[in-house]
């Protein structure tokens, strides 16, 4: 199949540095093209540029632009790559499909609230001077605490994220990865999480040499390294 | 294959009333038999009688005795029987196992101290009084907190179980079971909780009509309405 990359493309949340991509959406995406072997070029985006992903529909990244088509929306790009692209699967089935979506929804209501008060005062510094006004107002109506607020304390933040993680822990003591033998995109959404976590912050929410530690190691890994391209959080200024 | 239900047992944690059958870990197995077609009887046991489960290697249930074999544990159990007899599958392949036993430690770790709370004022009174001693010290114990203060604010808890089910309730968006067309061991966990919130205490914990009740009633009707047999707590004194 012809799959010249300059036909895809993927906008990704950008912060000051254009380099700097700490979406968890994004990353699911970012991994979930990288599992079905497709190149794309990653296009650096701002949350003040609604005007060029209006195509989408949307007003939120991530937006893949796959020759004519734009779809939005790290779920809905996942659902589009298993029915259009149907190698290298995402999914296993109806069932798995229902299984990721129940733990898509896990990371998006439960988990990452918490590991955005864990890792947001790190964070905050690094987000793009032209969304940073938005941003804290967005935060404010979606939590009714100020990012201020909300970055205070990182430290029981953290704890919170390590006891929420049993579930996942406990799954990966049966296979190396939640979609067993390789990943699936259950592993892609837990792992947007934490590039997410590392990208943005230097906590850590696991031992060294832990199920957990391996399990993410080896998704940073995977694809020739791709994901740990990415710089952590000390590496930015 | 023969199926002799006389040789097939099920320990399962009785009240006062032998028939009241509250514990959400022995629903799992009841509705993992039924959706492997098998028979069993049904055995009330309380959490003093430990040496008549003795073989099983540990104090807890539930135990199935099938044949000579003794298997301990819902989880345990469930692996066994997709062993032991492969035709109608509780797990789909290695990935859905992984799914299953993520589904599996979300419930015990995070869902269940949240129905504790909503429910144990109802279910306390209901229990066997030969177990009411070493019960309130267990609860003591796991929690740090007796059963009369666990019990105190049902309606916080159960505001709390609600926002939790938001995970299963976008996945039964998708589908009509999380094991898609029809059940598998994640649904039977999850009703497994619900049957035990049903049975003891008056509580709901979703709307009439929304995705969650429409998969719970199908889950009660199943296997000829095995699961909905059980009376609700409303039948209890």
């Amino acid at each position: 199949m012809a799959d010249p990359s300059e036909n895809r493309r993927l906008f990704e949340v950008a912060g000051q540095d254009p380099e700097f991509r700490p979406s968890p959406y994004c990353w699911r995406t970012r991994m979930a093209l990288a599992h079905k072997r497709m190149a794309f070029e990653p296009v650096p985006w701002r949350a003040v540029e609604k005007r060029r992903i209006a195509r989408s529909g949307g007003g939120t990244v991530p937006v893949l632009v796959d020759g004519a088509r734009w779809v939005r929306d790290s779920w809905q790009i996942a659902i589009y790559l298993d029915q259009t692209y149907p190698s290298n699967p995402l999914f296993a089935g109806v069932a798995g499909l229902s299984h990721a979506r129940f733990l898509n929804s896990w990371a998006d209501s439960f988990l990452h609230p918490l590991v955005f008060r864990a890792v947001i005062g790190e964070q905050y510094p690094l987000l793009s001077d032209l969304d940073k006004p938005a941003y804290l107002e967005r935060t404010l109506k979606k939590f009714g605490h100020s990012v201020e607020e909300m970055g205070r304390d990182p430290e029981i933040a953290v704890s919170e994220v390590s006891r929420a993680l049993e579930p996942a822990s406990s799954a990966l003591s049966l296979a190396p990865f939640l979609g067993g033998e390789t990943p699936d995109y259950c592993d892609y959404v837990i792992f947007g999480t934490f590039q997410w976590a590392r990208v943005a912050s230097r906590q850590t929410f696991w031992e060294q040499d832990s199920i957990l530690d391996r399990w993410f190691s080896n998704l940073l890994d995977g694809f020739e390294g791709r994901a740990r391209a990415q710089p952590a959080r000390s590496h930015w200024p």
